[in-house]
């Protein structure tokens, strides 16, 4: 009997983690993604905001499954699902046939109807995003050093962040100490410690995910470090170089974007019922309704755990990952299949040096403590990586000397993600 | 009385150690570059071959010379000069007024008149380049990975290099390494091992500018490493996935381009003598026929010492931008100029593991002893860099691994410097 193959799209954590649990078991499966690389997302602010290399924090997906003889690694992008025939079609044609399918394609930033604003505002998901994030602001700087004109200094020492959840406060807590003590000597005509950093938040308060308590002491941590605080603020409009809130402007050289995620839209030709951020809905066993072959995962997936909704996060990813994996299991050996359960670890949000935030074991963290918890999870968690040790060193040397050592401008192009990764020829 | 207002065109070897020269003089000195960083150019390769990040070899004009009081930094391109009104003319229309011009544009690569190849055969002089490399020596063997037609297969497998010199005797060293070693258990459909590496060289012997027993011993090595070296072959074509040698086609997926040189177009602005090469012209005090207060230096000059021609490299830029540096201070002092004298202290090329040739005080080594002096020196080079210790712990990792830290497909678009760096507004 042919052995029965799986197929996953989507290298993230959700993708990876759902390969690794199918090792040295009788299947065959194919993991398939648009870049030849697993990112460790959580750290990807870091590249942004010139800390790490692009190379710290990403590592070949082959490499990362090289000993896993049954698995083989697809460089291709999922155009289109058709459950009926159980088919992926990909880009330039190629079909892949699956008797089990795992979707694990993540999200992209959602601009809430607003296409137009990404180019002006883009957000942070993947490698080439960093890249283009980092780029912006040292690039605003650059351009606030040449200019003779006050006002379009001003404007372009403005950096404005939207969206106070984790990645938005990461970004706006790196950038105050940066502008403050990695930058002031290089520049001449300008002081780019008096940069001014505006974190833009919708709803009532910041890391709205988080207990109240710690989004309190998240705010006060960045006030204290320089950032402008604006919570009940929605953004109406992003211009070239502003934001508007209502009826106010503020002119911003820099805008990024950190609010709200649309589910890839390969969920739309699953044909299962999907929410406003187009996220599938999913049984308990991760399958979808009608196609219990068929099994969505992470960012993409409604999760629910004993009924209760689960973050987006990436420990929710790799769970329901490896539930996933563990159900295509069960069906080949004929056991019944397990329900998913989010095991929640925990939440930790770093704001700067020794200030941090998070819920552990149900304990209220925040300050130096939760730094060093952060500190050290992260470098848990990036084993497997080969990456650690230069990581350690990386983050050794921007504390010692409050400089960043991946301060390169090199690239000022849209995310290749939105184009084929290789020439279409099969 | 103002101080003398000395200008700097380009952040590579030799406008950087201009600079550096003029650290502490009573002058104004703005160095200008249209990429934010400098690059250790004897380590690119590296970047292109996926051992070495970007951030390992490259680092913020601004950075290394924040120290320098009288010195300023500026992000922008020159578009001309004109010798006649001291300015120059730059990207968004600025005109920079000078007393003393240091050109030191550098050099891109030469097609002989064949500028529809450029795309099809890259060159690597930047780090743009090195990452656009990188990116089509990965894609290929992706695609050799997804393919099903065996003559596609061979020809993705296939990768040219062309030009013998040390970038290309370099290039052609490193791939076949990577490709039996590093490679391999992350592929399986094909046999990364089986990758034809041709280098391809127009004259007679690899390395020209070595000794003749050091041109053969690393054509031994290289075809030890399983590199099918082609010297007196002359590229007559470069087509979309093949190039010609005469009559003869060979097709390949990957076609890189390590031969000739091209000057920096601005020289055409001076008004002097240039060479076939668009190299300018130089007194022996390095200043240009006619305009005591412009000198050119580096790839860009036309160099000789006692009446010897100096070859194009590092120490040769680094040493004729201090020559025209110290030009500058004593005319300000009313002394005399001095000549420029090329110290050479010395040429290596590695060719892989314990593979290399040089030659050092007179003495010719190969071998594990070239390797390892090659090691010393770039490491001691590297100094005035952060990254030092960064780059010992990959090429640690590489050698005792065999592995590839870098192995990041991330953009696919030409090499941005084609582009203004930064949106014209001033």
């Amino acid at each position: 009997m042919d052995r029965p193959k799986v197929v996953i799209i989507g290298g993230g954590f959700g993708g990876l983690y759902a390969a690794r649990a199918l090792r040295d078991a009788a299947v065959d499966v194919t993991i398939i993604d648009r870049t030849n690389h697993h990112v460790f997302q959580p750290l990807l602010y870091q590249v942004a905001t010139a800390t790490l290399a692009p190379t710290d924090i990403a590592a070949p997906i082959r490499w990362l499954l090289h000993a896993q003889k049954n698995t083989e690694v697809l460089l291709a992008e999922a155009r289109e699902i058709v459950p009926g025939a159980r088919i992926v079609r990909c880009d330039g044609g190629r079909e892949l046939h699956y008797d089990f399918l795992i979707v694990a394609a993540g999200a992209r930033h959602s601009y809430f109807g607003h296409d137009d604003w990404e180019h002006r505002a883009p957000g942070l998901k993947s490698v080439a995003d960093a890249i283009e994030l980092r780029r912006r602001w040292l690039l605003a700087f650059e351009r606030a050093e040449r200019t003779s004109d006050a006002a379009e200094r001003q404007t372009d020492m403005t950096f404005v962040i939207v969206g106070g959840g984790p990645t938005g406060v990461e970004l706006a807590g790196m950038l105050p100490t940066i502008a403050r003590f990695a930058l002031p000597k290089d520049f001449r005509r300008i002081d780019t410690a008096s940069a001014r950093i505006i974190l833009i938040e919708g709803g009532p308060r910041l890391l709205p995910t988080f207990p109240e308590d710690l989004s309190a002491r998240a705010e006060r941590d960045l006030v204290e470090l320089g950032v402008e605080v604006r919570t009940n603020a929605r953004v109406t409009n992003v211009g070239d170089g502003f934001v508007e809130i209502g009826s106010e402007r503020i002119d911003a050289g820099t805008i990024l974007w950190a609010a709200g995620n649309a589910a890839s839209s390969l969920g739309a030709s699953l044909g299962a019922t999907r929410d406003r951020m187009g996220r599938v809905e999913v049984n308990e066993d991760l399958s979808i309704a009608g196609h219990p072959e068929v099994f969505v995962v992470g960012d993409m997936a409604i999760l629910e755990s004993d009924g209760k909704p689960v973050p987006g996060v990436a420990p929710a990813a790799m769970q329901s990952g490896r539930t996933a994996a563990r159900n295509v299991l069960h069906t080949v050996r004929g056991e019944g299949r397990e329900r998913f359960r989010y095991f929640n670890k925990g939440d930790l949000a770093t704001i700067g040096r020794y200030k941090a935030v998070g819920v552990l074991a149900g304990r209220h963290l925040s300050g130096a403590i939760a730094w060093w918890t952060w500190l050290l999870v992260h470098i848990m968690y990036l084993a497997g990586f080969r990456n650690r040790l230069s990581v350690l060193i990386e983050w050794g040397y921007s504390f010692f000397t409050y400089q960043r050592g991946a301060r390169l401008i090199t690239a000022d192009t849209p995310p290749p993600e939105s184009r084929p990764p290789v020439p279409p020829r099969w």
